[in-house]
């Protein structure tokens, strides 16, 4: 038995479990001596590289333009909104000289986010009708101090996500974005990723600073917490007007543009793709995203020259199918071998000796469901071909269940308290997400230190009375812990 | 015509041309309000997106694996190195609050570079001779503090590259890492961007600060003056000293690494393939690198409902190949939509109409020689398969054969005068570039504003006195003025 195998149990002691993944498969380093910052190893870049990919794909293909914004952003500009100012000022890096202890007249800060860098651009450039919609994305890290204890992936103080800043001519339009962000959150998220979700839509009280409405996708981990995963803003004219982002309308009236931003933060999705496929032995990668998608283990061992020698013949024939292949020339026994590569997630093994040599056979094991198969040399690509798929479709599948299986309906206050305290989404009938609503929310955050999550976008049949304050409910609520 | 055509020179007065064409192909937009940053807007981050891509490419082949590192730097790292925080000091921006005027303990450098990150964790990471090579690279946006104004792409205070960093047993091999470095230079830079340059090492008294060598390549631009381009640097063991970089080696004992740094900075070789290639109606991309690669432009307008679904069957046909298409459904005439696209650089348009659409026939315009072509439809992939690959040779070999003609040798000081005077590289005999030949380049300096930029790594013949001094000379060396 190898020593990289995991100690942890992922339903008993989820959190222990992350800790000891995140260090054994070498996803970050939490050493680096500034607080709150992490380094990202390759295991963990390989695979937010794949994911990058995917999403910006995703939104180049719905007419997003993509920039590089500076990291930088006045004092001033920061200060336009006045809810955004409030809600970021507390968590920003201020750059406040240069060089030899030089002085800059304003502070600048590390951008925590873009929507004041962009919309000050966004006046310059929307002229009239003509150019909108506007729609852009940009690839950043941005900055947020942290108090509390760092968390790989989860909580550090620069994280690497995308921003996708859009204006448009009316609200309707804007909507409309909206509702696309979800879209792609569910084409990249879901049917990529393979990770489920809800999209809800917050309470009042629980709103980004600045924005009319938000929708945020939240995702499940097997300790019962939620991850707010990517949320997008209806931010109506709040911005436009600080910024004075207008256009000439045809019939020839100045006019605000109605503004969205959308935020997926691939580093913190990672997180979601670690937490909701890993098992005892380690991480599960679903295919498209698997930093290495097949390793070739050599048997006996790396001294027989034509294994190693059709190892990597098998690994050119791969990589010119843009499959990543990584042979293991390491002196470990093949056995240590398969627990390491199965810690470390890679969808599938090929296992390599002269008796598969002999026969033009190879063995092929599924790190999804543990299956091994002999299949003849010839067919290996057609066998990916199916497989790959079958494998993501088998991880979206327990994922989902899962997922499912974990929302229930809880009628009273000591249901709710029960169902948190089962590590589960209670689902129950509430006075109301506006401002009215927050004091029953109070008091169910105090009661079993969960949060509403908002009202699902999927219409909900509504009846009875909140369980909280008896008043006639008017929305059906999610409530669950979070990080 | 169309308003959007260039009218500066690039010949006779490249700073001007580089500026409108800036401006009208939308690379770069100066007017954001941080003095020094820009935006880098859509059509510049497109061509980036593919240049990093087969840089992190080529650099993963050769076993570099991907980090993202932390941009805040302690002080107390950059101190570590006496000569490097000498020479970065300067030009560093310092976050020293965070959110309401709260002060940090110890400042923290944006990262001007990241010797001092990365070194740091690789003390922690390199054990034994095991852990060797350990061979990296991160694709990063860096910040240096200018007081000189402002060029897009050349000078801005962040600019976007990869930096790759490596630690080995012995110098031997650091000196192959170097050598590795120049190569995928090559690779890279000349045959995917179409860009020629030379290889320098650089003299003493111009070596990266904390360096033992410093090897750069410089490219020509128009003007006459040449451009940085990746440089790699022999760290020797002053960095590993300076940071604990030791491994335990076969023989029981431990050593200190030998470190290299290798930097290509995307955003400014992109100031490259603008300079290099472009031309008085404006940009011209290699094939692999375009933004857009084709262009289809219907005609006589976009309101023949047949002309836009056949343009669209080949915009399908054609993404699925893995090409950029764009159609331009916009109002303009034909004309100024050859016009706007000419000067955007679009490799090849197709002009697409009622009558080819009747004869099967296709228009095809390249870019980089003016040529029009008419072919049968089905012979369009394999058109372009030949073409693209023909694009890039041609630009490659004009490239070339400018870039040669540019270099002229001088055999007087009068001669070096002249040379640089025209735009031109100056190649002569020197006393030496160790610190004892400094003295002659403050000399050639002061007459002819150009630098000594080092000798070129393939071996030349030294013959004579050195052109200053009338020492014995003991290199060839290659003169010319900078950014």
């Amino acid at each position: 038995m190898s020593k990289k195998t995991i100690n942890a149990d992922k339903e008993k002691d989820f959190s222990k479990w992350f800790t000891e993944i995140n260090q054994k498969a070498e996803l970050s380093d939490l050493r680096y001596n500034v607080k709150g910052f992490i380094v990202f190893q390759p295991w963990s870049v390989l695979a937010m590289e794949k994911m990058f990919h995917f999403m910006e794909k995703t939104l180049q293909k719905k007419q997003h333009k993509p920039y590089y914004f500076p990291t930088l952003i006045p004092e001033s500009n920061l200060k336009l909104e006045s809810s955004h100012v409030k809600g970021f000022t507390p968590e920003v890096f201020w750059v406040t000289e240069h060089g030899n202890k030089e002085k800059f007249e304003e502070k600048l800060a590390l951008r925590p986010t873009s929507e004041t860098a962009f919309y000050k651009m966004f006046s310059t450039w929307i002229r009239s009708y003509n150019d909108l919609p506007f729609k852009t994305y940009q690839r950043a890290n941005v900055f947020r101090y942290e108090t509390k204890a760092t968390r790989p992936f989860l909580r550090s103080c620069e994280f690497h996500w995308i921003e996708s800043h859009c204006a448009f001519a009316t609200e309707e339009e804007a909507l409309q974005q909206v509702k696309q962000d979800m879209e792609t959150t569910k084409e990249v998220l879901h049917d990529i990723f393979c990770i489920p979700f809800i999209f809800f839509e917050r309470p009042a009280w629980d709103k980004f600073a600045g924005a009319d409405s938000t929708y945020a996708a939240d995702v499940l981990n097997p300790d019962g917490k939620v991850i707010q995963q990517p949320s997008t803003h209806l931010l109506g004219t709040h911005f436009s007007k600080a910024f004075n982002v207008k256009f000439k309308d045809k019939d020839g009236k100045d006019k605000y543009c109605y503004l969205t931003c959308y935020g997926p933060a691939i580093s913190r999705i990672f997180a979601s793709v670690v937490a909701v496929h890993g098992d005892n032995k380690g991480l599960k990668f679903p295919w498209k995203i698997a930093p290495v998608q097949i390793v070739i283990v050599p048997i006996p061992s790396e001294k027989d020259e034509k294994v190693i020698r059709k190892a990597e013949e098998l690994k050119q024939i791969l990589e010119e199918q843009d499959i990543s292949v990584e042979i293991d020339k390491t002196e470990a026994t093949p056995g240590e071998k398969f627990y390491f590569w199965e810690m470390k997630g890679v969808p599938l093994r090929l296992e390599l000796g002269p008796k598969e040599i002999k026969n033009k056979e190879l063995t092929i094991f599924r790190r999804d469901n543990d299956k091994k198969s002999k299949i003849k040399e010839k067919e290996l690509l057609k066998f990916i071909e199916k497989n790959s798929t079958a494998i993501d479709n088998n991880l979206r599948k327990n994922a989902d269940s899962l997922f499912k299986n974990k929302i229930i309906n809880a009628k009273t206050k000591k249901e709710i308290k029960k169902v948190i305290e089962q590590g589960k989404i209670a689902r129950c009938s509430f006075c109301s997400i506006s401002k009215d609503g927050e004091k029953c929310a109070e008091y169910i955050e105090k009661e079993s230190s969960a949060k509403v999550r908002g009202t699902s976008l999927e219409k909900e049949k509504v009846s009875g009375k909140c369980v909280i304050c008896n008043k006639k409910a008017n929305e059906v609520i999610y409530i669950a812990r979070d990080y």
